[in-house]
């Protein structure tokens, strides 16, 4: 709050580091010293602690806002898509497209890939099964559709799972 | 790092706070005793850093990952006014047309109110001057036609002012 407590940055503390034993003496701190350093170091705690809960705040605002930001090109398109759509219906599907491929590369950038591959085993992180078919030919738990893509990968960031139809067991 | 350092609660210091002076002598602390207080202090004053550095990362990821999955709903409306279109093609304008509203939504939500009023006096927080135009019947200064809407407050959060129209001051 005080000017003091501003001026600091947080990876420098606002007292001095233990200073070695060897300095003879005349440098050793009386009890008054002492304790007046560990009651100024314990006000440090303090400040860095509330200075902590503000940056968090900040941070969070500051995310929200850039990713916010990040989306606004699709709403954008998704109007002119729209407003082109009145001179011609046709356009409509080419521009919907367009916006579908630039919604799916911000969560790319974001950190979350697109994952819809089909004809790979079946893995419970990546997976969500929603139906289980016959499908002659295939080896069993095999992904032989994908009903709902997955975004980011489970060992990092995942939004969720790929929502798909998994091959039978053949008996 | 160590389990000792894991177990504090942000809010709690390691150190206990500073005592009263009135606990007599028997309660003085030596020097031994406060060298070390102020030696823990200043510990913790470095774990308390460190634990805010890996904080802040986690919120600004868990701040990621929230409106990323706010946004999946489009994505996936999208992609279902795609495949209806293929049966209907006129289906796809009233689709786009629904995953434009939910988008607006999601922004609002998330704190960023759409701002497309016209008949308004133009005000250089919430507007961005594109052209200007001779609109008899009008008093100068007047939004008259929105070319790009806005998003969020200028007092609060504003991902950007709405880019417009203004009528000409009259001659």
């Amino acid at each position: 709050m005080s000017q003091h407590e501003d001026q600091h940055r947080p990876d420098e503390p606002a007292v001095e580091p233990p200073t070695g034993q060897d300095e003879g003496s005349a440098a050793t701190p009386t009890v008054e010293e002492l304790d007046d350093r560990w009651r100024r170091a314990m006000a440090e705690l303090d400040n860095q602690r509330k200075r902590h809960i503000r940056e968090l705040d900040q941070v969070r605002e500051a995310e929200r806002g850039r990713l916010a930001a990040a989306w606004l090109p699709v709403v954008d398109n998704l109007e002119l898509a729209l407003s082109h759509a009145e001179a011609d219906p046709s356009s409509v599907v080419q521009g919907v497209r367009a916006v579908r491929d630039l919604a799916v590369q911000i969560l790319r950038d974001l950190g979350y890939p697109r994952h819809d591959e089909t004809d790979v085993p079946f893995d419970p992180a990546r997976h969500e099964v929603v139906t289980v078919v016959d499908e002659p030919g295939t080896a069993p738990g095999t992904v032989v559709r994908v009903l709902r893509p997955g975004y980011g990968d489970p060992d990092r960031q995942q939004l969720r799972p790929a929502a798909v139809a998994v091959s039978r067991k053949q008996e």
